[in-house]
């Protein structure tokens, strides 16, 4: 039989336009592809978003490889600005052009082409699990979250997972990730008491505290990083206070921070940090300071080991370099995936993601679909 | 002849729309009443401000007591909020209601009936002067500093002198001022590099910088005050970035900060202490940082003797209780007449100075006129 053409699939996809929470035709697109080809499948479905699972060979298999990926894309920004059609999937220069082509409709397509001709060629003992969510650009609380839940119900396991997201900044095969740090902010709110600035003894002025906190939360060094990780990183994104009176020690003002954290840290732990910096403050200057905080998600690594192994051979015989173990970057689904099996992401060079005329090289989408075969075979050998 | 009825006087020039910079008749109606009564009277005009000068006996005699005080008052504020005509001058409960009714008018109404019952029934070896300007209130640049501009071009000297603001908080009597706190504020902008808070390592974040150099300034202690003077006071006023996103380290943020300070400092050593803070930042974090500097008016202090013992004693025999010498609150033209002669300052009760209903009890004006008719034949005994 044809092997399955990992560009056509992508241009196919670009053509559904699944801005987040859309499903736009493309998750029933790929469940018929995959259906066709003895895939087991179900519609995940939570608060209107969709998502697919799909297994090939047995559930519970001791050996089921898994992907994961998203078929929602981020809106077009400013549409104006696009030179091609942005759902059109249009081939010029060895570029596919579109929203979604690089992140990561292609990468969607690439493990779904080598799945369906891998089971098909040389039939596993095991099973090759694809999860595909409709919500990971948005809050992505229906998306993989979802998925995950519904296989906990049902016993559905993976042994292993790769996150078909871009990994590499400039060049195909620079770089995996093995684990990704955590992100939190904290807002503050300070409140003293209003006055004239000439008679300061009337008035708790907040500002000082402010200083004082914000100071002494950003001069500490969190720690110096490790093996896989960069050291992790306090950033004070807003102090504002909105007073335009030289003679007036305001009542309020407000700070924001973001912590970017590795593993030796956890939200709870920065937060009592925090929390007991705050109330040194509190109890230096008498202002009251509120805080609110959320925590994106928990730093996370998949010590190096089989699945990095995995990728690096398959990599290094595609594309003739060793992948960067890394760390660093935003935040992706392989933070819910970690809790349920060793996760690593592997994908293309990232650098048209989110932006106007998003577009992939044509022989990207091949090579990376190559690279996946190629672990797959690896694998199960 | 009949005494100068202080009340009424006030009355007349509360009924004057003076508010700055208008002269609205108030400077005219004092020099027709000083210029009966013997003074010789100058109109001082500056860019387009009035100011009057008024001498009483020989120019450069080895004693001149001057008076200084001004005509101009602040705008209404809420016009609909008043309960009175503004300009109405209205006398009820025992009150002269009205704006510039307590600051200053009724100072003005009081000395200048005092020197003129004072030249007439006791005429002095020596002379009285009347400094009063139309522009106080505003920049001050055309008011006392001309009236002084004029005087050293003429040969005219005052031996001492006392301007005639509020300088009490609750009752009559309570307080003078032998000096004030100088006043500073600084705005800086800090200018780093923009960047995405995950990617720390791109950016420069001038809030850090902020933080750091404002929780430096405010942490320091000036001083701790002396005899005369509070300890000097940095406040900052205000911190502001306005930036929304979690995820943006900020190009560029900005403070101001405000300091009262005593004679322990100027305003250049002031300006040369935070110009070494800064550099100190700069080295520490790259950061780019610009202030502006406009130094409102330096400390200085007339220390007790000659002037404030005649002050002293003139409110104890008429009010029974002994000044307290204070250096406290905002500024007045007593920071300019201090490079001119020994000036202290001893006025009414200043609660409602500046607001909507501003009023002043009758029988402390005339307590005023008489407190300032004791300093005068005193000074002259």
């Amino acid at each position: 039989m044809t092997p399955v053409d990992p560009v056509d699939l992508t241009a196919q996809l670009v053509r559904c336009p699944s801005i987040t929470p859309e499903e736009g035709g493309a998750l029933v697109l790929l469940e018929d592809l995959l259906s066709s080809a003895g895939f087991e499948c179900t519609q995940v479905d939570r608060n209107g978003t969709s998502n697919l699972f799909a297994r090939w060979g047995r559930k519970g298999a001791n050996r089921s490889f898994g992907f994961n990926g998203h078929t929602d894309v981020v809106p077009l920004g400013d549409e104006n600005a696009w030179t091609v059609d942005p759902f059109g999937a249009e081939i010029k220069d060895g570029f596919l052009w579109g929203r979604g082509s690089t992140d990561m409709k292609s990468g969607v397509a690439a493990f779904t082409a080598a799945a369906i001709d891998f089971v098909r060629d040389t039939p596993p003992d095991g099973a090759v699990i694809l999860t595909i969510t409709g919500d990971e650009e948005g809050d992505a609380t229906d998306g993989t979250v979802a998925l995950l839940d519904w296989m906990e119900a049902q016993g559905e396991v993976m042994t292993h997972c790769l996150v078909g997201e871009p990994t590499s900044p400039n060049h195909m095969g620079e770089a995996m990730k093995i684990g990704r740090r955590g992100s939190m902010n904290v807002w503050f709110t300070f409140t003293g008491v209003q006055g004239h600035s000439a008679y300061p003894h009337r008035a708790n002025n907040p500002l000082t505290a402010m200083a004082r906190l914000m100071d002494t939360l950003a001069s500490h060094e969190l720690d110096a990083g490790n093996d896989h990780f960069d050291p992790s990183n306090f950033a004070i994104v807003t102090m504002d206070t909105g007073n335009p009176a030289t003679n007036v020690i305001p009542a309020q003002c407000r700070a924001a921070v973001n912590i970017r954290f590795n593993d030796h840290h956890s939200g709870s732990s920065l937060t009592e940090w925090i929390d007991r910096e705050v109330a040194k403050v509190v109890g230096d200057t008498g202002i009251r300071i509120e805080t609110k905080v959320k925590i994106s998600g928990e730093s996370f690594i998949t010590p190096p080991g089989e699945l990095s192994d995995l990728i690096a051979r398959a990599v290094k015989a595609e594309t003739g370099q060793t992948p960067e173990m890394s760390t660093s970057g935003g935040t992706s689904d392989a933070r819910f995936m970690k809790s349920h099996c060793p996760v690593a992401e592997f994908g293309l060079v990232g650098k048209t993601m989110h932006q106007v005329d998003e577009k992939v090289p044509v022989a990207d989408i091949i090579q990376l679909k190559a690279i996946y075969a190629r672990m797959l075979a690896d694998y199960f050998a």
